[in-house]
């Protein structure tokens, strides 16, 4: 009998997926490497992670195959078709887990420089009890709620905010029950399990898990390469 | 008759103006620059500033006057003596304001990067007609409230969250009006305001008017210095 092992979910096929139109975003260079690259190269280096499973657009399954051929060796890489949305994808994802699987992650691609410590953070919170984890940063600036005029409604205590990042953990039986309730295109896991009435707990997030949407991301995210770089780290 | 001027202040004084123990965080070193220096700069390279009141540390006036002296020469910049809090150095900052000033800025030294642009939009939008304006992006994370155990207590709707930086800008009447009334250490300017029940309006801010509080935060501003100086910007 083997040790039950731990997954990481990366829907990168659906419309959300995309910045802007053209290719989907998990496929935008950071430092020559696709960002799919760094985020799978990412999560395989926690050694909590024993599988990656990549749901990739319908049309470009080989071709996600061939990128990700041989980039690690620390983890299962498998590609899957997925679906039109990132709620399809996840699901296709789920069906293709191997049985042994108890532990399952959901990383969003563009959160491509996601350090190891922080996976294995979220694995080791799950381990330790919590059935739904999901990594969460204190908020700098003041939040304030805006009318439909552009003006100030309220401002918001801050003090018990969490900015949510990825990956989010799971125990496997939770995340399925979750997505099989699941009736729109929620973009956050845990909050589907958090309409099965089921307690969600956050852990420290990093900065360095930060999500690469805007032209300023890119020039952050390869400041944060070149230092890494730098320092020997990649 | 002359038109009416435009200031901006910027407390830079108090204890909640200090990143850990010792020095201020406006003297911190951006680019072998003082925070405080680039802010200054930044706010003097708007066209619709006329003056810069910074308030130092009551026994460092005469240093950060001649660290500022000769940085700009497209606006008046004057030091007074800042208080123990925030809001005293905002306190004394408008008492040494002349009387031709009808707009005052607030700007915080630890957002040092604020595109002039930025400063101009707020200013502009003062003189429109808004008596109270603040800069606010839109919130890119999913947003969720924790309990003391550190579960999520509530994830909630970010489409209408922004989260706030500065310059905030006031007519004068209204900025006086209400510090006067301020009974506690606010650090939110836009919010006396609120308490007054007078309206805030949120104009578009922009990603690089963030405030530099973590280390990671010196990484981004470094790398949007070095882009800008790449670009022939500074």
């Amino acid at each position: 009998m083997t040790e039950p092992r731990t997954a990481v979910l990366v829907p990168a096929a659906g419309r959300g997926e995309r910045l802007g139109p053209g290719a989907p975003k998990a496929l935008r260079l950071l430092g020559g490497v696709p960002m799919l690259v760094h985020a799978v190269r990412a999560l395989a280096a926690s050694r909590a992670v024993d599988l990656v499973v990549v749901a990739a657009p319908e049309g470009d399954v080989d071709e996600v195959s061939t990128m990700l051929a041989n980039q690690v060796d620390s983890a299962e890489v498998t590609i899957v078709s997925g679906g039109d949305t990132r709620q399809g994808s996840v699901a296709r994802a789920l069906i293709a887990l191997p049985d042994d699987v108890d532990v399952v992650l959901v990383h969003d691609a563009a959160r491509p420089l996601v350090p190891a410590e922080l996976v294995s953070a979220v694995v080791a919170a799950v381990r330790g009890g919590h059935s739904a984890v999901v990594p969460g940063l204190a908020v700098v600036d003041t939040m304030k709620r805006i009318d439909e005029a552009d003006d100030v409604a309220d401002t918001i205590d801050r003090s018990t905010l969490r900015a949510i990042q990825t990956p989010q953990g799971f125990t496997r039986a939770v995340l399925q029950q979750a997505h099989a309730l699941a009736d729109d295109d929620a973009t956050d896991d845990a909050g589907l399990v958090e309409r099965l009435g089921l307690s969600v707990h956050v852990i420290p997030g990093h900065e360095e898990a930060f999500k690469v949407t805007r032209p300023f991301d890119i020039l952050v995210a390869e400041a944060v390469l070149a230092r890494r770089r730098a320092a020997g780290a990649v």
